[in-house]
């Protein structure tokens, strides 16, 4: 009795994609609605030196491709990071989410030995493939999504928990 | 091949607990090199009707044993919310990493097929243990530790993503 490789990583990354698309749809009607430039949104930060909420989806979509790709060993699309309104970003996780949408079960299941080398800023880093999911992918897969949702909720957009939890697969 | 329902959750929470309680000290240390009042980050928010520091560190532990309780089907202790200083929550987290140590794997694994009901305030809601595990224990977790994160760094705290992500377990 166990769990599969994919049941851990293909179907969750795309839940918490499809509930990023939703949240940032609600970032853009409250713009719309309240005369905001979008662009201030956008590009709001927490704090100087963190990165923007652009910044924080293109991040979340990388990790998402890329932890399938790497579970998958195989080469993961390159998307150039140009997206900076919310069309543009919610056009990049759509693209995500059909790129996720085309691996299989196969392709995934038996990974959790496979060997994966990341390149840190600090030097290389190898992990099994389960330790790269459960310790490195999915913590930072959360991270920029709920530093996206803290960003607009700081900037006054009217989002709750289950924005961010999305429909619950019971 | 396939991973365990215990080797996604208890030592994943665990890497998780650690690695807040490292956060919460650097927050610590952050306030008393700038003799800043450690009440105004224990009770920080990133919004109004956010919720504070401390609550998030509640929610976080509360999450982390529930979700272990849950899955081995045992009652978690019960921990009143009355932890407000660092030292306190420092000790909450510790409490908590200590209860999830009394699980052993044969308690947790083949818990994917367990029902789990919730009691949300929409009504309850019920999960495969699988599902309540991967779309929303951890989920949640992550938010409540990203949310703690952010609204330090939103407070000029000096963290990187290391300090979230840990020691990582290659």
């Amino acid at each position: 009795m166990s769990i599969t490789m994919f049941q851990a990583s293909v179907p969750v990354l795309l839940q918490g994609l499809g509930n990023l698309r939703q949240i940032i749809g609600k970032a853009q009607a409250h713009a719309a609605e309240k005369q905001i430039d979008p662009a201030v949104l956008t590009g709001a930060r927490l704090f100087p030196d963190m990165l923007p909420l652009a910044r924080q989806i293109h991040i979340t979509t990388d990790t998402a491709k890329g932890c399938a790709a790497r579970l998958a060993d195989v080469e993961a699309p390159k998307f150039d990071d140009v997206e900076t309104t919310f069309d543009e970003l919610d056009a990049r996780i759509q693209k995500t989410i059909d790129y996720l949408k085309t691996f299989k079960p196969e392709q995934i299941d038996g990974s959790e030995e496979r060997r994966i080398t990341l390149k840190m800023r600090s030097g290389p880093i190898e992990f099994s493939g389960l330790n790269y999911l459960v310790y490195f992918a999915l913590p930072n897969f959360y991270f920029h999504i709920t530093t996206t949702y803290d960003i607009l909720r700081h900037n006054g957009v009217e989002l709750g928990k289950l924005d961010y939890l999305g429909k619950l697969n019971a």
